[in-house]
Parts: C-alpha cells; sequence; structure tokens
C-alpha cells in the first residue's frame, strides 16, 4: 500500500486566515493542529492548538501559569478577543514543529519511518508536479498503525 | 468551568501492557497516544502512536528512511510481529514526551497557560487524594478550544 491510498482530506489553513476562524475549525474538526499551506497549497508549516492557546493567554500568565489562578472570570471571557483581530501568520512561532512530507508512492514503512523520526502523529502527502507541488491528503499515525497492524 | 467539568475518559495502559494491544487501541480509539498509568492509576507518561512505529521500523532503516524503498513487501508484512512479544514499557523512549497534569478545580485559563507552556494536545486531570493520586480523565486541545471560543 502506498501513501496516495491512504492519503485523506486534512484542514488546510493559510498564512492570511483569520485567527479565529482557524481555531474554529480546529474545533468543528476536532483536529489537534492545522496544515498551513501557501497560495499554490504547498503545505509549509503545522498550526498546533496549543500554540492557538498562547495567543489567548497574557504573557505574564505564560511566563508563571500559577498566576492564572488569581485572574476572575471576567478576564477568561475576553480570552478570545484577541483571536478575531489576528491571523494565522501572528499564531505561528520560530520554533514550530516540521510537518514531515512523503510523496505519493511512498511505501508504509518509508512513512512509518518518516513519522518515527520527526515524532510527529501525522504526515502530508504532497505531489510534486513539473513546477509546483500540492496536497493531495495526510496520513495520521492510526491510520498507518491500522493500515500495518495484522487483522486479529 | 473547571478541569473536572471538562474532563473526559482517556484510553490508559500499564508498562506490562502487550505492545500490540496498545496499538490496536490507539487505532480503535482513534488516538495519537495512550496515557500509561502505574498500579495505582496515576499518569506516569504519555505513548505516542509515533514511538510504536518505531518499533516496527529496522534500525538500518531508523537511521537512513532512504532505505525503506528497498526493502521487500515481504518484509513490510513481518513489520508487526515485534510487537506481540514486547511490552508498553519496551516501546518507552528515553526522552518522552511529558503529560502535563492539572487539578480538577483548574481553571480553563490555567489549563490553557499548562498546554500552552507545554505544547501539548493533551493534558490529564489527577485527583490528589491523601496518599494517592488518581487519574480522572483527560481534556484535549480541542475540547479547551471549544469551551473557550465565544459561541458564534
Amino acid at each position: 500500500m502506498q501513501a496516495h491510498e491512504l492519503a485523506k482530506p486534512y484542514p488546510t489553513v493559510r498564512m492570511d486566515t483569520n485567527a479565529l476562524k482557524a481555531a474554529r475549525l480546529m474545533t468543528e474538526q476536532n483536529r489537534p493542529g492545522l496544515i498551513v499551506v501557501d497560495d499554490n497549497e504547498h503545505p509549509i508549516a503545522i498550526l498546533p492548538g496549543s500554540q492557538v492557546l498562547r495567543m489567548l493567554i497574557p504573557t505574564y500568565v505564560q511566563d508563571d501559569p500559577a498566576l492564572a489562578r488569581v485572574m476572575d472570570e471576567n478576564s477568561a471571557d475576553h480570552m478570545c478577543d484577541a483571536l478575531g483581530a489576528r491571523t494565522v501568520k501572528d499564531l505561528m512561532s520560530e520554533n514550530r514543529p516540521t510537518l514531515p512530507v512523503v510523496a505519493p508512492d511512498d511505501t508504509m514503512l518509508e512513512i512509518a519511518a518518516i513519522m518515527a523520526a520527526n515524532r510527529s502523529p501525522l504526515v502530508a502527502v504532497v505531489e510534486e508536479r513539473s513546477k509546483t507541488a500540492s496536497l493531495m491528503g495526510a496520513i495520521s499515525v492510526t491510520q498507518l498503525l491500522a493500515a500495518v497492524l495484522p487483522s486479529d
């Protein structure tokens, strides 16, 4: 079995996607992260949910999580105000996790090796064409394990 | 809203759980990782799916993923043989990701701060009693985001 047979559609956003819209997409699709693509649908990064949370939390609380305890509920109500005015680009951190990429004809063992080497729960399947490369879909670690494991 | 209201059951394994059984639990429950608990149901670690894959791949392929390409399909068929004879303990690596822990009365902002600081898609909710501490459940980043985001 090859990557193109395992690839499934995966929600994507762009750098200029509204941050609140991205957060909603994550919850609606129940994904711990989204794939960020450029204008040519080429995956350039992964946006983890924990990075969205980072935007919601005042810097002084990030530095000392114990301070969260003394904030009142009203502050929590306004946690999300910051998201509406930002984009995905604002959420991306410098040391973001890499999104490993495989080719459509990569084998299960190749995919497993790349996923294991990157300690990633997801790989993007990218089809390289003459001048462009586009996202065909993604393979999660559970999908790959299900394909690899012998039947009962 | 507090952690105990958000906590949901999460699949757990023990150090002596059969590795193949753990891998099947991951695929059946469609989770990218499992919580490893000790004999007192206290969470001690997280077992990521990518770590299970690592066990399936010959060391020389881990060192050079390009070698996976030249392995024949028969080798892939036997990839899972190793799992049946191993336990979760064998799958755990030294530099495994930490599983952040929150208390049942922690607020959404506290949970968000801990998740963001640990760049983790999951926190365990642990109830400390006089002498023991047990796992109440877990909160995923999508659950937390859904609770925090304002309604449309």
